[in-house]
């Protein structure tokens, strides 16, 4: 077990640890990374300031630099990550571990909120976390939510994660997540799921489905996959993410996130 | 008095009110505006998203496009303003009641949130706003408190406004202002003004000073003048914000504003 975030990415730096990062440095904060080259990076920013919800931008790094000052004291994007997904033109073409033989000069990342973040807050409200006591991946759908389209990012769906609860339990919920309004904030929906436009509540477009008990109400949250989507229907030449699950592990608390 | 921020800007647009837009529109969310060439834009969105609480940003405009979506049906940026401001290489070479014949294709606009928002909260608390009561516009101070550079906008000081209050308003004030973190969130600090680099409390660096009573501790918050200043630091050949107390008023309620 890795106690801290700086921890952590120094093992990720030197290639030691290939895992996803849930569960890991436990309270630090983790982010969602999205590389683009700096002709789109205008388009992004705008999408993410017109779709703040699915996209609370948590750190930008100057053009070409690969190095973080607000999450971490000089993390280094292109190798303190576990993972990566390259992208052209719309298309996964590659996994790597490592950035440092394609960081072009050109690049700009960003790093944006996770919910990972706000389940700790709701764990600690002895609130359950069905995909946590389950032991898989939050389910993820894709609504009939339209995003506002910014430049060349196009109107793409929202993508939701969902994590069900009893009306009390719900209530409570969406009070601590309007606090983490970097984390996604409160829910964009709760109960029919229909009404967001989704089908078949036990067939998530992303991760795995969870158990709904009687009299519980599935509550939906804004996710950080819409970024990934939305630049996937839009199609920029080059872009690069985490892959899902391995996350950016940062050096800040979840409580100091502002 | 104008009800609503549509009639106001109709008359706005038509040349017939050139006022400041305080008191007018009540209960409607006001903004600062600042427009920028494309070339420009990017460092100030990232500005922006590195300094959130002086530059809260409510709406962007598509590049080259004065209408507004989200803050007000089809508002013109161009003429729905009652006075602008154009600065050239960080001096101001004029005040116009009109952009029409000055909007270039690469204009960006952007609509940032402003403190009157959350002034009209604090008086439904029941909270005394100083410098309403002496009518008076709000002191505002530059500090020693450092904005975070972002491309060409250097790192400039954080401008914040100044209301008093006793221990118990201040808690309050505190409470309910960091709800609203579209229009600068809860205060920056209180107490001493030394702190932050403010030499003479009775000597505010733009607006009018306001009479702090014994007892009473000065409360600070990020302004939106900040920007400004940071543009003024950083000589971008062409910028045009709003004149000081000439702002945009939309179509939101204070508490529609998300």
């Amino acid at each position: 077990m890795y106690k801290t975030g700086k921890d952590l990415r120094s093992d990720i730096r030197c290639g030691s640890f290939v895992e996803p990062t849930s569960g890991h440095a436990s309270g630090y904060v983790q982010a969602n990374l999205v590389v683009l080259p700096q002709d789109w990076a205008w388009d992004f920013l705008l999408f993410a300031q017109r779709n703040p919800k699915p996209c609370p931008v948590l750190e930008v790094g100057d053009i070409g630099s690969p190095f973080t000052s607000k999450l971490a004291d000089n993390a280094d994007i292109r190798t303190d990550i576990p993972k990566y997904r390259i992208y052209k033109n719309g298309e996964l073409t590659a996994e790597v571990t490592d950035l440092q033989n394609c960081w072009q000069p050109d690049f700009v990342y960003f790093l944006i909120g996770c919910s990972f973040s706000f389940e700790l807050a709701l764990m600690k409200a002895s609130l359950e976390i069905r995909n946590i006591t389950e032991r898989v991946n939050v389910p993820m759908y894709i609504t009939n939510i339209s995003c506002q389209e910014a430049g060349r990012f196009k109107s793409s769906p929202m993508v939701v994660s969902m994590r069900p609860f009893i009306a009390k339990d719900a209530i409570c919920a969406v009070e601590i997540t309007s606090r983490f309004p970097h984390v996604h904030g409160s829910p964009v929906h709760l109960g029919d799921p229909g009404f967001i436009g989704i089908k078949d509540i036990n067939k998530p477009d992303y991760g795995d489905a969870v158990s709904i008990k009687p009299q519980e109400i599935p509550v939906f949250w804004a996710c950080g996959v819409t970024p990934q989507l939305a630049a996937l229907v839009s199609k920029p030449p080059l872009m690069i993410t985490h892959a899902p699950g391995y996350m950016f592990v940062s050096d800040i608390k979840e409580e100091e996130l502002k």
